[in-house]
């Protein structure tokens, strides 16, 4: 492990936090918000006294290997959360310094899980600043780190680390210029999105925040009430749209821009990405109308709106779901599952993982019936290589056993199996609201207990960074190996 | 697909099946139960008439595939369940045909999942049938017709699919030697747990059914109160030590047989079969001594007997476990899904496998911290075949696959997450009971609608069958091939 080069990211990603603090603490300044001025400058200083010095070591080499950009993406995401979180308890504005804890591992891995039942009543900065984190977490801290500063060619590893999805699509040989591409994409988007929103009448703060929550696929609101608040067709369709575009692989607008329009057409995961957003939104229209809403429209608005918001594990909600028939709700609580596309800003398990694990299946029928044949996976009419294949597997149950594990720890301390299950599904998986009365579309994360929430944001974090770099930190071997690369 | 073979196969069952009703209707004669007489012998006529014509058929060809192996063993569990629950339904004992398919299957599958809450008015015939088709699928019939009628040598195929487990120990070289040896063990080990129970002071009836249900770790027991009815802390150890004998893979009763206890003390499995059954009782003797129980002894012989009970997934019950405190109860209901071991008559995922896709994380794991490294999967000190390594990744994926769609299935239906979450896991990994107020240790399926019944019974079989068998059947390629192979 090279303690240096690991000390020096840990100290740039510090110093970017502390510069985009600079936002929440001028609106508040604004704002004439003193609680949150105090916190957001107390806590700029800490924050870029500790990462100044860091980010000035110089490393004997800078050359990473794999096991490394894991481990530094892994802790670059602890360390930016337990500085992010100062503000929100420095301000007052949470009971505790876990609830704040919470609540920005919530923010930044695009949860959207809030312990708060009561928001409208935050700060402007510290409301900023928890959306901001949405935003800064979707296409990920460490690329955006790629991209303003140059480091060695090997910080690939970084990169892969922090981008979701079975594999990253090499779409430009250089790295810099990639994650420039990559947040430039995002940042016109966003401001796209923000446009809309501001054109049908939120205003500009919400329309700030609401799109930061879309962009990555976080959820946090500015209002007790969600999206349902601002009771507009237009707002919701805005968001709805760019909810799913936001759960696209970004690879497919870097295709858009390079005009490359067959290879897009032509992208699986793509297809199944919408086919199954378009099945969904049918079968709970059909389930729903008649039954909870009155008519055609009424039901495809909000069965529209709560199909995107949950399988790209936004979360936000324009209605209760929890009133919905049962088969609506199983297919909410599945699409949680699924998840969005690779590449994209969305969590859960991601269609191009679920499709691989699929057709792995398929071929294992197919050696069954005819043992003596040989086949491959194919995605996109190109082979897949087996160690992918292999790793997909081995994802999924890794992914279920943390699960599993997730759940009983949840159970242990009294919750009942429901809400135990429904909490881990929407915190592992990046959702943020689960099912059910208590953690539901209605509900919030405030009643459970400091070691509940602990577990939670781990999930959170071992969703977002899908496993590997939150479990690498705890493989002793990793730790020990210092003299080894200096 | 060889249907002359196919043919020839069922009827042997269907022989063997209507033979086997010969105990009960003779059961049922000296009870002077005149329903239950009734209808065994239709059924006996009717299971026969049918049998005798399609075993004397000559197929062309006796050779068999993999693929034929598991289709036919699929069909015959569907023929020998539906034939099978005739005298539970003709003998008015269950009220429609849906509930005694249920009952038989969940007999022949070794679940003992139960739909009545009454039992012990059934007459003494029906009951023991029940019993009986625990016995009967524990080591299964495909190996019972392997013992008695020679057949060629690829019906290796049928044991396989048959028999529990990542893949079949070959420990002897010739099929039918291994099928009768493997009876005699159960016989033998069967025997000695009636005289045990009798020597307790168990009637010879109850004590019949009651090892019946031990040795296919079924669980239907004679008593509304299951083994809690006898009250007696020497019945409930022998049962409990019993049942754990059954979970044992057979291959090391044979490795004893053959004084070869070096292999014995070796084996991965056995050790960590034994290992957590220990360790889970303990969990559970602390959590519930002082809180449920009084003393260490109570405490011990409640846990015991459950955790023995669940592990092996008999599903016999000595105490309402939903009293008990969150953790023990996550404990049992983690047990449901590890399961006994392969190549016993138990269901579950099977240690083994868990074993398998444990050791399969763990090179995951190296891979990343060490790329350049090759490493293998081991078990008992010997490298496993990539195939059965990919294989059991597989198996897992499409378990939880099954798991979903069918928690969906009965949710969808109007019943609560937590019993439909529960109810399916009882029964696709054939333990019986699962948790909570209504399918829990107290209750029982009879208030579920027939559409879950048959969904519930599918899960049975493809749990007992390990899904490739009960799939396979729904595989169009594999019913198109005839011309192929004649």
């Amino acid at each position: 492990m090279n303690y240096k080069l690991a000390l020096k990211i840990l100290g740039y990603i510090l110093l970017i936090e502390a510069g985009f603090m600079l936002i929440p603490l001028l609106i508040s300044v604004f704002q004439a918000e003193a609680a949150a001025v105090r916190a957001f400058l107390v806590t700029i200083v800490i924050t870029a006294a500790i990462g100044l010095p860091c980010s000035r070591l110089k490393p004997a080499k800078t050359a990473m290997q794999a096991r490394e950009g894991f481990v530094i993406v892994g802790l670059a995401w602890v360390v930016l959360s337990v500085f992010g979180a100062l503000p929100l308890y420095l301000s007052d504005a949470f009971p505790t310094y876990v609830d704040a804890l919470f609540e920005i591992v919530s923010g930044f891995t695009t949860t959207g899980s809030t312990v708060l039942s009561e928001i409208e009543s935050l700060s402007r900065g510290v409301l900023f600043w928890r959306s901001f984190s949405h935003w800064l977490g979707g296409m990920g801290v460490l690329v955006f780190l790629l991209s303003v500063v140059p480091l060695s060619g090997e910080s690939i590893h970084l990169m892969r680390a922090e981008s979701p999805g079975p594999s990253v699509e090499k779409f430009t040989p250089r790295l810099r210029t990639t994650a420039k591409r990559l947040y430039f994409i995002y940042i016109v988007l966003t401001l796209v999105q923000i446009v809309l929103l501001c054109l049908g009448g939120m205003p500009l703060f919400d329309s700030c925040v609401t799109a930061f929550g879309t962009a990555g696929t976080g959820g946090f609101a500015v209002k007790n009430a969600s999206i349902a608040a601002y009771g507009s067709v237009y707002l919701e369709t805005v968001i709805a749209i760019f909810m799913v575009l936001f759960g696209v692989n970004f690879s497919i607008y870097n295709l858009i821009l390079l005009r490359r329009i067959r290879s897009v057409l032509k992208n699986e995961e793509l297809r199944v990405y919408l086919g199954v957003i378009l099945v969904a939104i049918a079968l709970i229209v059909w389930d729903t109308v008649g039954t909870v809403y009155a008519n055609f429209g009424v039901a495809l608005r909000y069965a529209g709106f709560q199909v995107s918001s949950i399988i790209t594990t936004t979360g936000y909600t324009s209605a209760n779901y929890d009133l919905w028939p049962p088969l609506s709700r199983a297919i909410l609580l599945i699409l949680m599952f699924v998840g969005a596309s690779a590449g994209s800003t969305g969590g859960g398990l991601k269609i191009s993982r679920i499709m691989i694990l699929w057709k792995a299946m398929r071929r294992q029928f197919r050696s069954l019936v005819h043992p003596n044949s040989i086949s491959v996976v194919k995605l996109d009419g190109e082979r897949l290589d087996e160690p992918i294949v292999q790793a997909t597997l081995n994802y999924f149950f890794v992914y279920v056993l943390i699960f599993t594990v997730s759940v009983t720890l949840i159970f242990v301390c009294g919750h009942d199996l429901a809400t135990s299950f429904s909490s881990v599904a929407a915190c592992l998986n990046n959702v943020g609201p689960g099912m059910g009365p208590l953690v539901g579309a209605v509900g919030n994360y405030g009643f459970m207990g400091a070691f509940e929430k602990i577990v939670l944001s781990f999930n959170m974090l071992v969703g977002r960074l899908e496993i590997y770099p939150m479990l690498l930190l705890f493989s002793p071997s990793l730790w020990k190996r210092r003299g080894k690369r200096g």
